[in-house]
């Protein structure tokens, strides 16, 4: 009964790190009860330029700066990979691997860019990397794509996956702050970083779709191929209109097998306020995948954060150890290095609906000279709002489009920005339809 | 490259039977690319009694009627028991297991009634046993607990189990339909059988949730562990009042581990309106699950149906052909059989809020003599409601109970309905305050 320990080191002992250590040494002997073996951290790296306020949580002795010192260490069987950003990992995980070290990594930046060739190296090894963390830590989504859903062909993702975002859109919409205010409020409650680009621009939620999205549809989705589209331009006025209609906004990351190829993209979309993604609350993440047999299936739960992604990290360091996970990633051809190019659709002529708004002269024949534009360009009206109220000489028009193509929506744009009767860039937002599940 | 193919033998050719079949065959190709072996149908076992429709789908000369004839099969090393029932099937698990093959099962009658001692015949046999289509086949909510949440230790889950219930209760609620007229509706869409009993007391629910609790909370839990009620008493009225206090009328699987042990039941429950589960309308499901580690987790998906199943069964076969579910069943030990007896709570003592609706006389000095009754119980008031209009001499007087013991309340509603002012017995509705999560 008495079965041997598995060695495990870690690499990084910032936030996730620690709540690593905390899990794995509270809860050690319960996980050798369900893993069938002790799980025993034998090392942690820790950079000298990395030294912060979770490192003296590292229990005595376990603490090195060195990198060979690291990996001379003896019967380190898994690397946890929780350093983050794309350099430095690349080369630990990279050299775990080659010692024929199975990694498990939180690291959706090194994962997004480098993926297919860290798989690649890790097969080559007989290694495997495990990965549930790096994309939305508390939703299973990565194992229920590779597990559950197995026998699916995936026709769509529509997910929620980065939690600063869905915060920030929550309080504008339910508080009715603006932008700058919901931010500030997010950065003091700790949902966003001081520099918070990363995660307003949509770069987090696109580098999640390129790894979820390749899983999904078995392809090598690369980052290029996703356009993106961040939160930080929203103004509060487009979120009560969308809301007067019926919708709520989120910031989607969008994949769909459509007959001329995947779409991809991340962007702030209106949904029906009906739809359960729609529900997603506060810094909440979720995914709401179409399988062809299976139908429609959402998976809810924290994103990030400390616990949340330690849980998600010793999931997948259990399943390593009760071998589950190595078998799935040994014959399983789902990943993302046995897979070929996507073969894209072209977004010019990719349909959907859309939310138009411009600020238009309030006078005689302005709203008949922007039908006219977008009747020109093949783009068809499906209902309009404009209030009472205008603002100087100005006032909102809103045009929901019937099902248009989005190149010809974007061209009818532009034009309409050329009117002399409208005063700057109409506002753009894709209406999303979800698809009977 | 070549891989053996892994043979298959189908007990039950009803609905999902034949869903699995038409899986099987049309995905033939690319089920053995992603599994990296061919899989292939070599029996079905279709009692001669159990011909139906779905039977002539089966392709020719699979067919058989005769057990041993089923069974003398060669190189069929996985079985699929969709019989449905407890006695045949069974007797087909037992055997099939017994001879050293691994079983994907449907059946959650079965396994509630006899889930542990069919997972020691599995463990002596060194064969596994794959259940995921046994529970809201639509949601991946047992590989989530036994893979992705493997390092939590779960607080509550709460279940909505059976479609059937959801559909006639978000009738009722967004339509206004009575009972009896949401349950024919539901029976003329396919939603309910002809004989909708073991759906509408909400015997199935409680399958379920002896199953996943015992996954959840590590424990030998019984089908007489559950004290359950069902839908079919619940009146319009309730529903409408609830909802004037925020509420959604839900039939929910509870299961929650308090410091004086482990609580479980099945009934109808009030539950906020803007929780994520309330939002989960018609013949959906969903289970809302809370760990220590990743806080609330929440799956939502179809629960049955004949491809929701069939995705369920062949997502476990896959993953039986690929070696991954074969690990997990043998190197963690989390399975029903393995557990201890659950240590129970007193039910009696459980405390909760409560929704507790009388008829009583419109006459001065009634409300006192309830309120009178209620404290004597040590019962607190929290919120009462009483609408102007009286049907006849009576009026619906309704009360929210602050946090008290279930018993408590029980016996409050039993002195209550006693009562000579009081006309019938009271109604009493667990309202379900969901963790911080």
């Amino acid at each position: 009964m008495a079965q041997k320990a598995v060695g495990v080191g870690l690499i990084g002992c910032g936030t996730v790190g620690s709540g690593v250590v905390k899990l794995l040494v509270e809860q050690a002997e319960w996980y050798a009860q369900r893993a069938g073996r002790p799980i025993e951290v034998r090392r942690v790296l820790c950079r000298a330029e990395d030294v912060g306020p979770h490192t003296a949580q590292v229990p005595e002795g376990l603490l090195v700066h060195d990198l060979d010192a690291f990996f001379d260490t003896p019967d380190m069987d898994i690397i946890l990979e929780l350093a983050g950003g794309t350099t430095f990992a690349k080369q630990v995980v990279e050299r775990a691997l080659q010692a024929g070290k199975h990694v498990v990594t939180a690291n959706k930046a090194l994962l997004s860019a480098h993926g297919p060739e860290l798989f690649a190296v890790a097969r080559q090894n007989h290694a495997a990397i495990a990965f549930e963390a790096s994309c939305l830590g508390g939703c299973p989504v990565i194992t229920a794509m590779q597990f559950n859903l197995a026998a699916n062909r995936i026709s769509a993702m529509y997910g929620i996956f980065n939690g600063t975002c869905n915060y920030i859109l929550t309080q504008m919409t339910d508080q009715g702050q603006a932008y700058d205010e919901a931010l500030a409020d997010a950065q003091q409650l700790g949902f966003a970083e001081a520099d918070p680009t990363l995660d307003v621009s949509g770069g987090d939620t696109m580098h999640k779709l390129v790894i979820l999205a390749s899983l999904a549809f078995g392809a090598r989705v690369e980052e290029k191929h996703v356009p993106c589209e961040g939160i930080d331009r929203l103004e509060l006025v487009d979120i009560g209109l969308g809301a007067e209609m019926g919708y709520e906004i989120k910031l989607l990351a969008i994949a769909e097998q459509t007959d001329a190829g995947l779409t991809l993209s991340v962007g702030p979309c209106f949904v029906h306020a009906d739809e359960p993604i729609a529900q997603v609350k506060s810094s909440f993440n979720a995914m709401s995948l179409y399988g062809h047999a299976v139908g429609h299936t959402l998976y809810y739960g924290r994103g990030a954060g400390q616990m949340p992604t330690a849980s998600a990290v010793v999931g997948d360091l259990i399943n390593l150890v009760a071998g589950s996970y190595g078998a799935l990633f040994e014959n399983m051809a789902t990943w993302p290095d046995q897979q070929p190019a996507p073969k894209l659709a072209d977004l010019d002529r990719v349909t959907a609906r859309y939310y138009l708004r411009v600020n238009a002269l309030d006078q005689p024949g302005v709203l008949a000279r922007v039908a006219e534009v977008l009747g020109e360009h093949g783009v068809s009206i499906a209902a309009v709002n404009q209030h009472e109220q205008s603002v100087g000489q100005f006032v909102s028009l809103v045009v929901i489009t019937h099902e248009a193509a989005t190149g010809a929506v974007r061209r009818a744009a532009d034009d309409i920005a050329q009117m002399d009767v409208i005063d700057g860039e109409p506002i753009c937002i894709r209406i999303i339809d979800m698809p009977e599940g």
